[in-house]
């Protein structure tokens, strides 16, 4: 048995999310399907390293996956490449340790959110932004987006009702950027892990401080009170991108400068 | 009766071309349908000042219809925008004069052609740039491409039994360059009037002659023979793009520093 791990990008407009679910059509069961393909007719299970929601896209989501022996890993990446449809890609795929997991093995991910703020808006980005076509006040948005960084409870800004018990989270990096070439808003959170819409909850919490209609102080609030209903509303899956994973030991080594 | 003029921009993967034709959805269809709602249930005819093809986009087509009285024009940008397709966006409205046309006053297009070289392919960007994921000489392509600027017949760059008689076209401005951020060549072209599937033509001769199937020369070669069959094959219409239309009237103001 040899332990393989991809990192994969995807196009969530026509996806139900990631994971596998009855009726719906899934990145993992389009993957699964294909290495079905390349194994013989023999089922292969995928784990992801997180659970796109409908919408979501990915340009570095981790998967890991066994098969029963090991393969040229180029040639494997480019047959499960050609033959995923083509709303997924594979960009990287690696052999590694029987005991690597795409999703316990700790790791740092990255999170990005555009947003659209022009009016008009514009067509081609439909689908890969959040329109907020609103007057919005920058600076204090990148006041208020700063207290979201260090070890938080986030309990405020999850989903009511998710089953995970510790809602205790850190964030390293959270920033807010304008981009100079297409004026789309860009929001960027790198963290050790995060609960069930948190970010889309963070993004629509801070565009309501940006419009003036919740005070700079709204995110220490959300954080203190952990009560959901003082955030703001769920922004949109189709602004969000799981941008990049960093595992523990792939720190280390880049810590040490190589 | 009051003539408009509009800068529209859409999403062309899920259209059949801008031109209406039975039974395909069409840009032209869906802006007269929601005219005809806007005009209590009259029939209005759009003239557009190109007519792109499937999987064609544009940031700014330009149409010209009539209407029985003036309107404000921000309120009929506003309802003509919202009840369009979310793939339609109506970018600004103007009244201008009756014998305004926006195909047969004299205009400037300025087409881009958008190619993704990258491998794996990005699969955000599989329906707004045509993927290329081949070894390319850029320096060629740029010296190739200066071939194409000035006044020439461009018959060996139309599709072969076009009905146009003159096919001599001026173009003004043809360029080439990769996008800094995004690594995506990005090739431009101005110019008064562009035959059928002529961008597209010139984009896949000089694509060959980038990966080296082709000599520097052969735009030359193209123009000179007038021969479709020395020219390379139509690139793809999901990297086009109609990005601007200037009219000549406005060419003149530019020109005294208005």
């Amino acid at each position: 048995m040899t332990r393989y791990k991809a990192i994969i990008s995807y196009d969530g407009t026509l996806f139900s999310g990631f994971q596998r679910q009855p009726g719906a059509r899934t990145v993992q069961e389009e993957i699964e399907k294909t290495l079905l393909r390349l194994n013989s007719g023999k089922p292969v299970t995928i784990h992801g390293a997180g659970r796109t929601d409908a919408g979501v896209h990915a340009y570095g989501q981790v998967i890991h996956f066994d098969l029963p022996q090991a393969r040229d890993v180029e040639k494997l990446r480019f047959g499960l490449d050609t033959q995923c449809p083509d709303d997924i890609d594979i960009v990287d795929i690696a052999i590694v340790s029987d005991d690597f997991h795409a999703r316990y093995n700790k790791h740092r991910k990255t999170y990005e959110f555009l947003v659209d703020t022009g009016r008009p808006k514009n067509p081609m980005m439909r689908h890969y932004a959040t329109a907020f076509p609103y007057p919005l006040d920058l600076t204090s948005m990148q006041e208020a987006i700063k207290d979201l960084v260090g070890t938080h409870d986030f309990t405020g800004f999850t989903a009511s009702g998710t089953a995970v018990e510790n809602k205790v989270r850190t964030i390293t990096q959270a920033s807010l950027e304008v981009d100079a070439k297409t004026g789309l808003l860009v929001f960027t959170f790198s963290g050790n892990g995060f609960l069930y819409k948190q970010v889309r909850n963070m993004v629509g919490t801070l565009l309501k401080i940006g419009n003036g209609r919740m005070p700079v102080s709204q995110i220490k609030t959300v954080l203190a009170s952990k009560n959901r209903d003082l955030a703001g509303p769920t922004a949109a899956g189709n602004g969000l991108y799981l941008k990049e994973i960093t595992y523990e030991d792939t720190l280390y080594s880049d810590h040490s400068g190589q």
